[in-house]
């Protein structure tokens, strides 16, 4: 045997790092530290604990260098509760921001599960457990919409690469010739007819399928933004008139500025009747369809093609995890047809996900999701539900109740957009400008943390409601600590 | 104020599921759970201990039902318990399987931490102190690599949303013309030039875009499975022919099936004189950069205009945590041109590091392998990646030593591909058989794990040595198992 053949003991650097005594100490330490923050965010109720501890960019650098040395430096609690210190905290009441869940806290820890595990999934043998959980979760979402008993899916990695998914499959479906093997020049430039409401992950999604900036035509929307149905036929003939085979309308449920949901029934007429595939991004909204209250939000999706809902957005899961749901499960696999032959034996087998993924490995996503229906119910979920939207409804009157706030437009969800307009004559790059240092003055402040967004070609303010924890105290607070910015400014 | 403004007290079903003294219970119950997996796992030495516990696919599912009831069922840390107990163990010595690492474990609990911030990193606010800890990890990988004060990139998730990544920016850099905003069919049809050892997410990400099985075009290798350099020019000329502008070179560092690295200074001397972008795919191997013994490997790629490497292999971090890194930034953010209003204030914000990624919403993936690197230390990721390296040294020295086993070739790195041939006279299509039998027997017994592939038309058994726990003990006892699983067969 060769000298290579030799192999000597583990070196103590791994063994001290794969020690599993070291695992259960951190890890007790690091529960302490995380319920500690957990508690402090949960129970903060006045300016004490900031929501965002806001540090500029080119402050932000220095403080966590890129000069890693030999030897263990920092303790691995110390960093992660340094880390937690300086974040955005998501599970602080004040917290009126992005659409990203403070996540249900058990599903952190599933999360440590999924990742000391770390089972790759893209082949059932290294994640059959998960792969089994996933599927569970997958049936049941599909279930909650309402699909048909030959809806099936996957979950994947974010709602950007969900919808990218969606027009792979709509693409391969929808286009009349094989793209995915023959090239996007063996047919005619393709096209999906959308809101300019939508995320931008479609706009994106459509440049890298090389369909160009044409190949989003865009759909009118209503004064509430919500896609006009009736501009469906203009939309149509334009892609037409420009050369471009429509093949999809991509539907939001709801949109990401104002949380408006498309009008899904007269959408699916449409689709129905012109041959086109229908894509819904229900990213956001899909949720509502777990409320009685809010079913009729997302009437009509369960005659869409195919579906994204991320889970990490209104199921209150850490991100990410992306259902992309299919109306009939065959055509997941028809969106990703070549083999790699290390993994797959053949093609059109139901427990190897990585034949219907962009991703390869994955992380164990369903266990999350799984571990969490079981122990909080989906009652829970419904609960979280109803509780943002009612927070939506709630913030919404309170505004429109205020003669110097404007809203936008009445929210269907949990998402308001609005202004500060102390004088009705106030208007233009002024009242623009006012928005956007009351905005800016609040982020460095750090007491509140909510945003702003381009509508109708103005800037507004606007508040995602995801956390159940926000309440009254909160929804008033945020008005007055907008009217006193606003003074702090013009004095 | 309409009725809607009414809003109650929080629900109890979500006080109960944020309450944080429930979080702190349940962690150090399921901390205690995990350590006592990782404890069995890593100290497994004979059959005691089932590496993969088998289960047919139809029958996983009904152990995980879809089932979900309104109120709470099943305890989180029990669903989670019996989770651990059903999935692969990638920390027992006898993973001998797919390129994923046993995860080091303090990274699980870094991931934990991560989960509950949930800090989303679309934007830099919503993610500042991740974004500064990305951006310092992100720096440390390009410099490992040698690459130049220009370079620069960001996280993703996943190799194959960061090959597709790399890839967007190619065609936007060599294209000669705007694919992103005019489509594709505003120029030829692209290619590049890639070879059949490379990974799937190659050929996929090509067909993705829009340029179909003849985007990539084929390189041939040599005896080791390595890109032969000098059919380069063949094979430019050969897409030219077919009418398509070749725009990239893709090198594998190492490849998926053997783990072979292509010559990178004779590829990138090649793409200098065609004015090709050259990137390399370092998912598994350019972690070989951190070890002076194999950095040899991967010299030249710091000549690449961009390299995706996985920390979620030979970095030991949990999946998903990828690195696309960029000779020149800049090009980076020509990659994603568009613009969302509710974001991005401008382009080109190096803090925004949702205006470069696929993906949105991301998960804070910078901070687990920030607080490892500051945890363990470098020294820690140089010994994983020697260790791992010499148990494929020394396993092949084994199988070349062994009368009755082949190699299929010297390994460069910790994958090693061989073959149980107890007679020389044994070959075609029988031998293949065995192989077969072999793994799949192995598999269903469950106390050895192991992959097979196809190389050069034939079926080979192939190991990835990721677990730096793994010892002689298990290089000899699984060949044994092999010969007893071969001799079982024949009887």
């Amino acid at each position: 045997m060769p000298a290579s053949a030799e192999l000597g003991p583990v070196p103590d650097a791994i063994a001290r790092a794969y020690d599993p005594s070291r695992f259960r100490a951190d890890g007790h330490r690091l529960i302490d530290q995380l319920a500690d923050h957990l508690a402090a965010c949960t129970s903060a109720t006045d300016d004490g604990l900031p929501v965002i501890p806001w540090l500029a960019p080119a402050d932000m650098l220095p403080r966590w260098p890129a000069d890693f040395a030999d030897q263990p430096a920092d303790d691995l609690v110390d960093t992660l509760t340094a880390t937690a210190a300086g974040s955005i905290r998501l599970h602080h009441p004040r917290y009126l921001g992005h659409q990203v869940p403070p996540p249900v806290p058990g599903a952190a820890l599933a999360d440590a599960a999924a990742a000391l595990l770390n089972n790759g999934m893209a082949v059932y043998e290294m994640g059959a457990v998960a792969t089994g959980q996933e599927l569970a979760v997958v049936a049941w979402m599909a279930r909650v919409l309402g699909m048909p008993d030959t809806a099936g899916g996957l979950l994947t990695s974010g709602g950007s690469v969900g919808n990218l998914t969606a027009l792979l499959a709509a693409r391969q479906a929808a286009a009349g010739f094989d793209a995915w093997t023959d090239g996007a020049d063996a047919g005619p430039p393709l096209a999906v007819l959308v809101a300019a409401t939508a995320h931008y992950s479609i706009a994106r999604a459509v440049r890298v399928l090389g369909w160009g900036a044409g190949g989003a035509v865009e759909v009118a929307v209503d004064e509430r933004y919500r896609m006009r149905a009736d501009d469906l036929t203009r939309a149509h003939a334009a892609a037409v008139a420009a050369g471009r085979r429509p093949i999809a309308v991509v539907a939001s449920a709801g949109s990401t500025a104002t949380g408006a949901y498309d009008p899904l029934p007269a959408i699916a007429d449409f689709c129905a009747a012109h041959g086109l595939w229908l894509h819904v991004d229900g990213a956001h909204g899909a949720s509502a369809a777990l409320s009685a209250q809010h079913r009729h939000l997302v009437d009509g999706i369960e005659r869409a093609d195919s579906v994204v809902w991320d889970a990490h957005k209104l199921l209150a899961m850490p991100a990410l995890c992306t259902a992309v749901l299919y109306k009939d499960v065959t055509r997941s696999y028809q969106a990703f047809a070549q083999e790699a032959s290390y993994l797959f034996a053949a093609e059109r087998e139901w427990w190897n996900l990585g034949l219907r993924t962009v991703e390869c490995t994955k992380r164990m996503m369903g266990t999350i999701l799984y571990a969490s229906l079981r122990a909080y119910g989906v009652g829970f979920f419904r609960a979280y539900v109803e509780r943002v939207f009612a927070l939506g409804q709630a913030f919404a009157a309170r505004v429109a109740a205020a003669p110097d706030f404007e809203l936008a437009a009445s929210p269907d969800a949990n998402i308001v957009v609005f202004r500060y307009r102390p004088e009705p004559e106030l208007g233009g790059a002024a009242l623009d400008e006012l928005q956007a240092v009351i905005r800016r003055r609040c982020l460095e402040d750090g007491r509140w943390y909510f945003l702003s967004t381009r509508l109708g070609g103005a800037l507004w303010l606007r508040t995602a409601l995801m956390n159940p924890l926000t309440g009254v105290r909160e929804l008033d607070g945020v008005l007055d600590a907008i009217r006193s910015a606003a003074a702090a400014v013009q004095r």
